[in-house]
């Protein structure tokens, strides 16, 4: 099958739109996080080798560097999601005729549970790197460009945002009360104060329009 | 030249990434806006035709017509971006050596930045459309799947408060500030409230999940 990466912007949108249920929010959310990553790779190259900016130029290169890795890490899980949520829909179809097959399918969803409860929290953790990388964009980057610096803090956002619903989603899901607890823990302190940072970052590129 | 459309997300993304002015920030917002009228559409496509939800039915297939009349308005608006963007550049090549030369040029930049004020405040109009429909798509839809409509929310403001940014760039530039006046003044009335419905979108997709 056709890595999703590989589809054309409209295949991938008409199959969010279909009934079949993967790609979904989870894939949607990946995308952003790649996208943002990518356009703060554009603000850098759009920034480096201007006599202007030459100043930063170092730190561009180190950001580029950085948004980069970023980005290739993000465009991996609008795979990933797809995959564990196949995986987990694999569990649900395991026979429940004997107790021992129940036992034997409750124990492999909730060991899958815990993969899709990884797989956006992970998503999470690079959207919050993304803002992070986003706000160096932003104060430093070519002003000529700096709104695409805007559209990447927006995008790693609602990446982010996305990301977390689909964590709470499999969080509610566990048996494990105290992994569980541990990962909506995780994600609280990575929400925590993202809003605030975000708005700062829109102003900063707002005011070097 | 291929339609950015028909573009892989993974050659997307290498563009965007690259020191080539287009696809840019206002690609990225109308995809993102087409994203969230797609994911609209999926929320409508697992609710219609389930029995638990036949009550929803009719206006879920209501809902599904307007998400995907909308998705494709801003599916369309990828590349408008683009187009408009390299029409304004040819204008900016014009040649300037003479007074009339000069005149024209000049002339030839203020009729496409009406264009390119144009282009993103229309995506800002279609994002702000799609909120509305993530709200129905919330409140009503299939909660299996309803974390699709809180991430489309979040991608649909996420295009909202780019496409903005594209707007702010484009009337700074206009000498026609009555035009330009009205167009930011249009812009503002979308933009006002708009937080607060995002934010009551989600809230409702949370208690939901």
């Amino acid at each position: 099958m056709t890595n999703i990466k590989d589809k054309s912007l409209q295949t991938y949108l008409d199959e969010l739109a279909s009934k079949t249920p993967t790609p979904g929010g989870g894939s949607a959310a990946a995308l952003m996080g790649a996208q943002a990553a990518a356009l703060v790779g554009m603000v850098c190259n759009l920034t480096i080798g201007k006599p202007k900016y030459a100043e930063v130029e170092a730190e561009m290169g180190v950001l580029l560097d950085r948004s980069e890795a970023l980005r290739e890490r993000l465009t991996g899980m609008i795979k990933a999601d797809v995959d564990v949520f196949d995986r987990l829909m694999a569990c649900y179809g395991m026979p429940k005729e004997t107790e021992q097959q129940k036992a034997a399918r409750s124990e492999a969803i909730q060991s899958v549970l815990k993969e899709a409860t990884e797989v956006p929290l992970e998503c999470a953790r690079a959207c919050f790197e993304a803002i992070d990388l986003c706000r160096i964009a932003a104060e430093k980057g070519n002003a000529g460009v700096i709104s695409d610096a805007g559209v990447a803090v927006m995008s790693a956002y609602a990446g982010l945002k996305s990301a977390a619903l689909n964590v709470y989603i499999n969080v509610g899901s566990l048996k494990d009360k105290e992994f569980a607890d541990r990962k909506a823990q995780e994600l609280e302190s990575i929400l925590e104060g993202t809003e605030q940072a975000v708005d700062d970052v829109y102003r900063i590129v707002k005011e070097r329009l």
